[in-house]
């Protein structure tokens, strides 16, 4: 496997760093080529992506990612300029955020249920696509517009995703979140692609929400979310919320699939930089293991992949949850549970 | 007082009947006009929103309204055609969405803290205005476009209405939410103008949140947010997970303001019709009560405003939270409490 990593700004190296710690016991041969993008570069060469690089980054099976963002650059720059640029070059249509509530961990919610959900957020429009302009800037009379692009090829293929992971979970349920009455046009493509695909899924139950009321039911009533599938912007809002309910972005994990594997995908925890509590040993790597057992999945070593699961599901439920250790520490920790951990052993 | 009562669809004319009741108590004088505008009227005339209502309607003091939207009218019509018609022909650009966890009321967080924001909702642009369109419509090469129009103006009077409002409040706190690492163009302009107004409030703190990292504050940590500016959309889901996060949308109030007062401004509770419950006694209307204190505080009556939320915030800290009592029980006896609830004694 070759594999190409991007630590990235803040936290992102130290969490990196115990990723590949982890990925090393279960799969030992990867041969793994890092890139320094990120602020430290952009400040050095102003270069955000070069096509040099992007023209290498394709050559790899897959590609992990720190964080991207730091506060010494503009808002905006390194994400539309490194993050979402790679999104779109690579075609990640498919942005997989599932959201479980392991055993042991204590989320925000009171009474949560049993909460094991799989967002399927659109990866490569929407109000994302970065339409939109200014007008009269600076002046009392400025416009600013953002346009959300829709397609049916692009839904469809994100659609089509969800049904598929749909139908291999065992409550079968599909749940489209949108804005259907404010949104008409975006929202009634999506609901006709939704309904054309799921004629050929009879087995996957499906239903509606409007994205105001699914954070509602994220507080009051998780359990009730299998696959949901939602745009771009919807998909960036209710999977923070989801990683918040399920115990937090320090494990909330992340793949940027292109599923016809013309590019490779990306697996990024869904956490920002946390600029600061970088370079302090403090990070929880969690999400970004949990991002490597995604991949593992992706590239076809799913067996590696449930053997990272397992080992995070028991550290979760038998780690202090008020002190998990440091970013080290936890690294550590599950690199021994994962080779402990012999293939067939895993749950 | 002149005052518009628009009942509508579903549970709301059961929750403005009790609404009125309270009104009736503190403001015994007001003339009352119910128009029938909703569901059944579109089906008996395909009418949504005639001309000669909404010139009706502008000759009042205030407009209450109680739900729209039906099972039996396509998704969008009675919402874009009614709803939001009347606030964009009425100017209703401060969408006014408090949020306070009442003491004795339990949501869904384990450890909440101590609620109260306000959320001042942009409410006459954004992703809502109704621009956009469909292309090759039905085929597979359908595209759906929707365009955000953020305007200096539209902005910049609702910013500093919110900034006015947090001046007024003991923190004097301001967060803007956005998503302007994304949204570069609307984001520029949101931030400039929230800067510029800022100077003009040395007083108020004022900071920035994603609307994703908002929704996980939301959950983990809601006592941080005091005033809240934001678009239409990103309001419109925020100040449905801060209801959730406080309570439940059964206490959400809101008002859409006109604040030059050119146009009457319209109060409602944040819930919708509610279909599956209507008809059966089983809304709470406090919702719709509280609407009316905010509608009473708009026009002058602080007094009588205050004295109703005394009224619920010691109903909800004494009643059976479990079983709160039926639609008309809850509004027996809130009428009381404020009916026995002398000017002066009020909190
Ligand atoms: C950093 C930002 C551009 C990004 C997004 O909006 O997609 C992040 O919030 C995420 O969810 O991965
Ligand atoms: C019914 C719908 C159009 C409306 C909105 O999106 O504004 C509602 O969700 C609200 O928040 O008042």
């Amino acid at each position: 496997m070759r594999l190409a990593v991007i630590p990235g700004d803040g936290i992102g190296p130290e969490v990196v760093t115990e990723a590949l710690k982890v990925l090393g016991e279960v799969v030992p041969g990867a041969e793994i080529t890092n890139y320094d993008l990120g602020a430290a570069r952009w400040h050095a060469t102003g270069e955000l992506l070069p096509e040099s690089v992007l023209g290498e980054l394709r050559q790899h099976d897959a590609i992990l990612l720190g964080a991207v963002g730091d506060p010494t650059v503009p808002s905006g720059i390194l994400e539309r300029g490194l993050l979402l640029r790679l999104r779109f070059e690579l075609d990640h249509h498919v942005n997989l955020r599932p959201a479980r509530l392991y055993p042991g961990v204590r989320g925000p919610l009171a009474e949560p249920g049993d909460v094991d959900m799989l967002v399927v957020r659109e990866g490569t429009e929407g109000p994302y696509a970065g339409n939109g302009g200014l007008l009269r800037k600076d002046t009392e009379h400025e416009i600013a517009t953002e346009v959300s692009v829709n397609t049916a090829f692009g839904i469809r293929r994100v659609v089509a995703d969800a049904f598929q992971r749909a139908e291999r979970r065992p409550r079968k349920h599909l749940t489209l979140v949108h804005k259907t009455n404010v949104l008409e046009h975006a929202g009634s493509l999506w609901s006709r692609i939704v309904e054309e695909v799921s004629l050929e899924h009879p087995d996957v139950t499906v239903n509606y929400s409007h994205v105001d009321a699914a954070t509602i039911h994220m507080v009051t009533d998780p359990s009730r979310f299998d696959v949901i599938v939602t745009d771009n912007l919807f998909g960036d809002i209710i999977t923070d919320l989801a990683a918040a309910v399920t115990g937090g972005i320090g494990l909330a994990a992340s793949g940027n699939l292109d599923i016809t594997r013309r590019n490779p995908s990306m697996f990024e925890p869904v956490h920002g930089s946390a600029p600061d509590i970088a370079g302090q040993n403090l990070a929880d790597p969690t999400a970004a293991v949990l991002s490597v057992a995604l991949l593992l999945d992706h590239v076809g070593e799913q067996e590696a992949g449930r053997r990272i699961e397992a080992s995070v599901a028991f550290d979760l439920a038998t780690r202090d949850q008020s002190s998990p250790g440091t970013t080290q520490a936890i690294g550590d920790r599950l690199a021994a549970l994962v080779s402990s951990n012999a293939p067939r052993q895993a749950s």
